[in-house]
Formats: structure tokens, C-alpha cells, sequence
């Protein structure tokens, strides 16, 4: 019943009167949604494509020296276009296509960064734990289909774009990978970055399909600004937000795959603490809808054998390193979350709450180190009155 | 304005409809308030001393080898009693008063462990940077006024008492240290543990007084679980709650005293991330009220000088591992908070998850020693086009 709720903004909208509505949102989000106005053309073409269409912005004080450095991020969450019963190929261009329909959308927006959701150019089909055909979704990052596709866009509107897709690596023996390739505004490849922590929870029978990511903590320096990528469940892990930004990063985007019943309380948290403790904007994107797979599969949860792993919930969001953040996009349909940063921002939360000044990166290398060893013995005081 | 609000529930309950309102709270709270009834006459006896009581229940599954492990938890917020200006003494006695009040109510509701707000013992006076009187509020750890005043306490009632004081080292040259003491159900002190992160952020002026703790990330094995103590600012940092659990806390206690225009939004993301990534129980309290101080300050943001900090916002609340949250007290009313933890549910939580599984501690051990040394250069991908 809960999968029918559009969104938890709108029941809120719904129902609270005006002023007490804006102290409700002050207490859950920081502040009352900041939107930004587009071209009626936009909006215009963002419905003839179905997709949802949010825009706001992050403020940061004026300085003397530094001039603001503005920066438009596109979040995109969506469905799977086909049937996963449909070929490969078939099902691969319907989601090009409809991409591509959302990067127009963007990029006549002014959007300077476009960041998909996880695995965007395939079902999420780790799930059912069979191969064939599902492993030939996988393709190279540096220059496989779904790179060059996006590589065109990237020079047509002169953004970046974070494609995170299913990377089959054959110059290391045809291994599979979970990775997101970053696509310069030129349309050249930056680099690319792998998903550090692989979940083993639920459905989400990823281990058995590629191993937790060789490529550290990469921040990739574009022309707007420092961003790194933190894939799905890589999310639940502080320490991995930490050390993106300890790296620099001034954006990191989270493009993720999760289920309503499963994380959904987890969801408005994790993004959003990362941002405020590391002093970035964090950018959660998950996709949306629910896919039925040819063979029922179990669940390891004594249930029967179903055909679909449950309902993906969208409500993409972006926080900011102050404590605010956007509404969530739609739990049930298509769209597009378009958000202004100034991310002169960063820094100066930073100098104001002071968390890498105090953090004692010192303390806990050591604490970590102690904590990995065989030898470990956790720092417990016993009651001796026991 | 906003200042006068009760609380984000009583407003959220006042407007959206029942069946709606279950949706929301499970997208806000992971599920409904699960309330417990308490004996009419611990409820009359909260009412009579004007304690706000509210009592709530986490649920953990049945297992076949353990026993549950129930544990009734009790969190206290509270304003200060007399005004600053009133005598030492004359403060501390109409604290202890107070304090034993709440206590009595917690007793009498079972509660086995109950902790205190941040130096509970004394108004939150640091914004001052005053010395005297503030220090004289200072005591041994060990021996002090209030541990003694507690110890009776804690022996009445066979419960755990976790007293965060404003503490003086006689030993060590007469310093103060911000530190929670922990007192064993038979009466006798367990040992301390100090706040490890201190803020130098607004009227927070702590880091004039008092340096960051160095009694590491203590975890105090009593009868009622394994507890640990991250004070106030200490929640900001994501390796701070790391550590007290890869130390083994089952129950984290966060005492705090922090204001509404400064952290509001920041206070039901910090302590429930930490909950949720380290699969234990957080336990989040922050004062009430707003002190007001003899002497006008400035609080470095070039406005006037005035003689208070700020509303403190109460709305104590318990994260559980699993993602669900009691809702807060109120941010008005002192405040007893009562919740029932099956601690099973920890370990629970972490088979289901496999956070600590999957979180790659000798990698962050690695990369961590790195970003403390001065030569660290950021892991910087550049794009070659530019």
C-alpha cells in the first residue's frame, strides 16, 4: 500500500497549513525548498518526455576574494524502458533513447553536471544470480557503447556527465565491475572509479558477480569543480564519504539501486549525514519502479519464489554541506532533480563548524589500523563489581 | 517563532490523517511510535514534578540459542533551575533536586540505565569565556558532589547512571576535562571517559576551557550491555561512533547541549547514521531552555552583545540499528525518555546488513594514516583537457 505514496514531501504539502508547514521543514530539511524558475520550453519538454521536473538552490555568502562558483548538477532516476524478457539489444537502445530524452532535458536546462543511476544501462539484474543474459549488459568503460553514446552528449552540451554502468574489464581477464566512467565536458574520458563496498543483503546478490573496487578514493578535477562517485551501498559506510572528501571532493553523487522495504528509512539519512560531517554536497540518486524477471527466484527469507525483487522508491535528493537539503524527486515516477550550488559553500561550512580541523585523522588511523588486526582487543572497562 | 514549537510530531500528528500518518512516520522513523504503558502511578509522578514522559519499545527476533536481552534505557533532558546568578552551591543543589527527581520517576519505571544531558551539573556556560564562576561548577570524576549524589542513586534503584560533568583533574594539574562518568547498579564508579572532539564553532567557546579527550573510545561492560559515551560535538564525527563500535557498544549515549538555530537540521541525521552504520543503539540528549548569563558577549557574527546563547531544543530521541527512531521529546519541557531495547537486535542487524563485514577497516586504517601526514597529496584525477 505504501508503494502507492507519491512522495512524503507532497503528504506534508498536503495537509500542513502554510506557516507551520515552513517550521515543519526548517526542522526536517534545513529550510523551506529554495526553487529555481526554468524556461517554460523546458518544462514543456520535460513533460511531452514524462519526465518529473524539480529545481532548487543552495546559497553561500558573497566573499571578497573568491566570486561565487556556481554550478547546475542533474540528478536522473527512471525506470527500465523494456521488459527484461525483450533482447538485450532492444532493451539497451530503449534506455538510451530515454536517456538521452533526459540529457536534452538537462542540458537545455543549463545543467553542467549530469549524474545517472547505478547500473543505468541494465536492469537490476543481480538479483536473480544468473548470468546469461544479464552479464552482457557489461561493457568497457573507456569505450563501450553506453560511453560513447553519452560521450556525444557530453560535447553537444559541454557537461559532465557520471555514467555508472556494469564495466566488463578484458585487460584483466574479462572481470565484471561495478563503476561509474566520468565523462568530460569535451566528451574525452576523465577516468572512472569502482564501487568500493558490495553488498551482501536481501536480493542484492552483487558478490557474486564483481568484487569491491581497486581504484580507492578517486576525486576527478573537471571544469565544475571536484566531484567523486560513491556507489550504492558504498553509502552505509562513513568512512568511504570521508575519505572522498579528504581527497577533495566538493560533489559526490551516490547513484544507487534500493528498495522500499528494505532501506527506505535509511535513504533521507546517510547521504545527507555525509554532506553535513565531510563538508560536501551529496547527491542520492536511486532508480525507480519495479522489474519482473522470466525465472521466479527466493529471497533467502523462507518466502516463496517471486519474480521481482520489490519496489524501487526514486526520491533522489541533493544535500548541501550545511544541514539543508532539497525535497526527494517522486518514489514512483521518471525524473529529473536540476540544483544550483555555489560551492564556495563548502568551504566555508567548513571554516564554521571546523570538522576537518577537529576530525584527529591521527587518532584514528591508529584506532582503524589496531581495530584490522588479528591481535585486536577492543578497549572494554568491566563493571569488576560483576 | 519557531522557537515556540513543541515538536516536529505533535505538529506532524496534529494534521495528517491516521492512515497517512502511518506512511509518513515510516518514511520519517522506519515505523509508528510502538508505545509503552507505564503504571498510572509513575505517570501521575512525572505529571506532579513536570516531567514530560514518553515510553517506547524497539523489537529484535526471537532466537533459539540467546535469551532476549531487554533493557529499559532512560534519557533526561532538562533547563536549569535557578537563574545563573544564583549562588554555586545554591545552582547545584536545585540541579541535584531535579535530577533526583527524574531519577526517581525513571526508578520507579525500571529504567536500568539512565543518562544525563551534558554537564548536567551546571548551566552551559562556556559561551561566557569566563572563568569563575563557571569552573567552581568543576569536580573529581571520581569522588565529586555529583558522583557521590548519584551513587545512592544508582544503588537505590540497581540501575546504570551515566553523569556527564564538567570534570577537574586534581592529578594532572588541576585541568578540566569535559568527561561522562559512568556508575556501576551497586553504587560504585566504573570508570570515565572524555569527550573527544571539542567545538570551536559559534558561542561554543568549549576549546577555551577544556582539550580533546584522551581516554580513547572506552567501552564500559555493565549488567545491562556494553555502553560508551560520545559527548555533544563528538556525534559530528562518523569515526568517532566507529570506534566505540568496533569496541563492542551495544548502546551509545550522545550528551549534548546544542541550539536550534545553529544545529537543528543537523540533529536527527548525526546520531541515527551512527546507529545504522555501526548496528548498535544511539541515544541522543540535548538540554532545554534558554540561560541566560550576567555578563553581555558577542558571539563573533558582528552582531550586538546579549546575555544568552540560544534556545536549547531538547528533542532527545532513540535510533535504533535497524533504522527506526522513537520520535523526540519535546523541545520545550524538561523530559524523561523510557525505551525497551532487545540488545539482540544488534547482532541481528549486523548479520542482516554486514556492515562491519564489508567495511574494509585496514583499507581506511591505510588511507587515513595518509591524510595525517603532511605529505599527503589528495588522490586527484585531472581532466587533461583543461
Amino acid at each position: 500500500m505504501t508503494e502507492e505514496i507519491e512522495s512524503l514531501d507532497k503528504i506534508l504539502e498536503k495537509y500542513i497549513p502554510a506557516e507551520e508547514l515552513k517550521s515543519v521543514q526548517r526542522l526536517l530539511y534545513g529550510c523551506s525548498p529554495r526553487k529555481v524558475l526554468l524556461d517554460p520550453s523546458v518544462e514543456a519538454q520535460a513533460q511531452e518526455t514524462n519526465f518529473e521536473l524539480a529545481s532548487y538552490e543552495f546559497f553561500a555568502q558573497k566573499e571578497d576574494l573568491r566570486a561565487p562558483r556556481h554550478v547546475r548538477v542533474g540528478l536522473v532516476q527512471n525506470q527500465i524502458v523494456q521488459p527484461t524478457t525483450s533482447p538485450v539489444e532492444s532493451q539497451r537502445s530503449a534506455l538510451f533513447k530515454r536517456i538521452g530524452d533526459a540529457i536534452d532535458v538537462a542540458g537545455k536546462a543549463g545543467a553542467n553536471i549530469v549524474c545517472l543511476q547505478e547500473a543505468w544501462t541494465m536492469p537490476f539484474a543481480f538479483c536473480t544470480r544468473e548470468r546469461l543474459p544479464w552479464t552482457e549488459f557489461a561493457e568497457s568503460a573507456e569505450d563501450g557503447a553506453s560511453t560513447k553514446f553519452l560521450s556525444n552528449y557530453a560535447k553537444k552540451y559541454g557537461m559532465v556527465i557520471v555514467s555508472p554502468i556494469l564495466e566488463r574489464d578484458e585487460s584483466h581477464g574479462d572481470v565484471l565491475w561495478n563503476t561509474a566512467v566520468i565523462i568530460s565536458h569535451t566528451g574525452g574520458v576523465i577516468g572512472k572509479t569502482r564501487k568500493n563496498h558490495v553488498p551482501r543483503v536481501g536480493d542484492f546478490n552483487e558478490s557474486t558477480y564483481y568484487m569491491e573496487g581497486n581504484t580507492g578514493h578517486r576525486v576527478f578535477d573537471t571544469k565544475f569543480g571536484k566531484i567523486a562517485v560513491n556507489i550504492c551501498y558504498g553509502r552505509h559506510h562513513p568512512q568511504n564519504w570521508m575519505m572522498y572528501g579528504l581527497n577533495g571532493a566538493e560533489i559526490v553523487f551516490n547513484p544507487s539501486a534500493t528498495l522500499g522495504a528494505l532501506s527506505e528509512p535509511f535513504w533521507p539519512i546517510e547521504a545527507r549525514n555525509a554532506a553535513m560531517a565531510n563538508s560536501y554536497f551529496a547527491c542520492a540518486i536511486n532508480r525507480v519502479g519495479t522489474e519482473m524477471y522470466p525465472n521466479a527466484f527466493t529471497s533467502g527469507d523462507g518466502k516463496e519464489a517471486h519474480n521481482d525483487m520489490g519496489h524501487f522508491y526514486g526520491s533522489s535528493y541533493v544535500a548541501g554541506p550545511d544541514g539543508s537539503r532539497t525535497p526527494g524527486l517522486s518514489r514512483l515516477r521518471d525524473g529529473i532533480l536540476l540544483s544550483d550550488l555555489d560551492l564556495n559553500l563548502c568551504r566555508q561550512v567548513k571554516d564554521k563548524w571546523g570538522f576537518r580541523m577537529t576530525q584527529r585523522s591521527d587518532l584514528y588511523a591508529q584506532g582503524l589500523k589496531e581495530a584490522s588486526s588479528l591481535e585486536f582487543q577492543p578497549q572494554i572497562v568491566k563493571d569488576e563489581s560483576l
